[in-house]
């Protein structure tokens, strides 16, 4: 049967990614998640269709209520009559038991609506295998058709930070609680944000939250013209806020056309190298070194016979043009 | 000046580190900090004098109380006739400025102890080369003759546990809290702890932490015989539970020896593998594609001409055998 021949089956797979069948979609995902052979040649006949979605990272602490936000933002978007795919990335979970079970729930909430597809995505043993997949994802619901891409993922860490970095724009979720918190974030996940939403914003300890974020925007120099990240209220269980971040989604996305081509360009030019070094890794170990050879060399370097630096040398003179 | 000559330089100061020079030690980290190409002449020839001292990394979150805990470990280190170097690591502070003031406050407190070196390190742009120093500063510190080497790390993410990956052992540090707090600790991090110290332990819900720790190890199975991480109080301000953690880290090692030297082995491999792939950054930059040419490409994918996989197939032709 052709549909049994791999190049034959990438074929009909692409087609019917870009009719934006979900069967497809969900089968290409899981190529792309399983770092399967097929998904290069799937991305490679996607990519030229892609490039139209707005993609939008949506991160922060864990229980911040990322979910329950991304959920009505669904819904918004909806309304507005786009379609979106969301992806919710946890870097810190190894299996993805409990998130097929999350998805099931959470796609039961747009149940029938083909405007919408959820999928989770979790850590296949490399951070830098997750940001490539995450970023093949998007491109997947990218030539799927969606209009709008959600980025979702768990943390305030450098992980997270490269993850979110496929996105046009970053919505950073905080909840109100000690002072600790947002002294805790880390300095690359403040730059990133593009809008701040303090979420569960009944509770008390909200105002003060959005006044410890001002306290660290204040400290940065935004020159006139340039985007300064606003601090929205929301409260997620109920739709409140919910609109005005849509607003804002929607206000920075024009403020910042031309910028976001640049990011998009930077992008780009990372993933490049990313994927350089990949390909790399993989010629040592098909043609290069073969594993015996390379514990051989762990061996001497352990101990203390060779040392790391001519051990690399000597690999790269016979690796490299 | 033949102390102008760097080769003569580089071998001149290789031998006041081997022969335990502060002065030396301090300028050696400067090279591997800088990442200064003479560093790599320095470590080779550090490298078959390392491999003697026993390095353990603490991590925990930011205020977790990890320096104070250090300066205590270093003090009871000290006691027991020990030479000590600590290396502390923030992953998210890209200057040193404040960790030089740090520094000094620290080295005050061991002042006129020359058995005693303390250093701050902070990031230079990429994470990658971050955990390498630090790799590196450790073999100069166990090259100049210190028994016990400390890798001290703010923060619980995937940063940290490539940091400590560094270490022969890790303690992980934590404070009471509300619940969540164990709940966020990444997988990562909760998975490196060889032993557990819950500080500030006169606070109050120091022994809810103690339970939440003990319930979350209690779900992994621990085979007879194989080391299970104890969960220690401490106050570090007031030196409690310190004397109780020194012992612990004794019996750690004491239990681990075998296991030790394949943690090493482990080490060197994984060290290796990222030095051949920066090595290969290299060999592109300097001698495959031009600043322009990679440019031109870059340009060529963002505007979806050119895909990725392809745009990486044919410079990898061009770059290796």
């Amino acid at each position: 049967m052709s549909s049994e021949n791999p190049a034959a089956r990438g074929a009909s797979l692409a087609d019917r990614v870009l009719a934006g069948d979900p069967r497809a979609i969900a089968r290409a995902l899981s190529l792309v998640e399983d770092e399967d052979p097929a998904a290069a040649r799937l991305i490679g006949r996607l990519f030229p269709q892609t490039g139209r979605a707005y993609v939008i990272g949506v991160t922060g602490p864990p229980g911040a209520g990322k979910s329950t936000l991304v959920d009505r933002l669904v819904g918004g978007v909806r309304q507005q009559g786009r379609t979106v795919g969301v992806i919710a990335v946890d870097p810190t979970s190894p299996f993805t038991g409990g998130a097929i079970l999350g998805d099931r729930i959470r796609m039961q909430l747009h149940a029938g609506d083909a405007g919408v597809f959820i999928r989770s995505m979790a850590t296949r043993g490399h951070l830098g295998g997750l940001a490539r997949a995450t970023d093949e994802a998007a491109l997947v619901l990218d030539a799927s058709g969606k209009d709008i891409i959600v980025i979702e993922t768990v943390g305030v860490g450098q992980d997270e930070v490269e993850i979110v970095r496929t996105a046009d724009m970053t919505v950073l979720v905080l909840v109100p609680g000690t002072g600790d918190e947002v002294q805790a974030l880390k300095a690359g996940i403040m730059e990133i944000a593009d809008v701040f939403v303090v979420n569960k914003s009944d509770r008390e300890g909200a105002d003060r939250m959005v006044a410890s974020v001002e306290a660290m925007l204040a400290l940065e120099p935004f020159p006139e013209g340039q985007w300064r990240p606003p601090i929205l209220k929301a409260t997620a269980t109920t739709g409140e806020g919910v609109p005005a971040l849509l607003e804002t989604i929607g206000r920075f996305r024009e403020a910042t056309r031309t910028r976001q081509a640049e990011r998009r360009r930077e992008r780009t030019a990372s993933r490049l190298r990313e994927s350089l070094l990949s390909a790399f890794s993989r010629h040592l170990n098909e043609r290069v070194l073969s594993r015996e050879e390379f514990n051989r060399l762990v061996d001497e370097v352990a101990a203390r016979r060779l040392d790391p630096y001519q051990a690399v040398a000597d690999v790269m003179r016979r690796a490299v043009k």
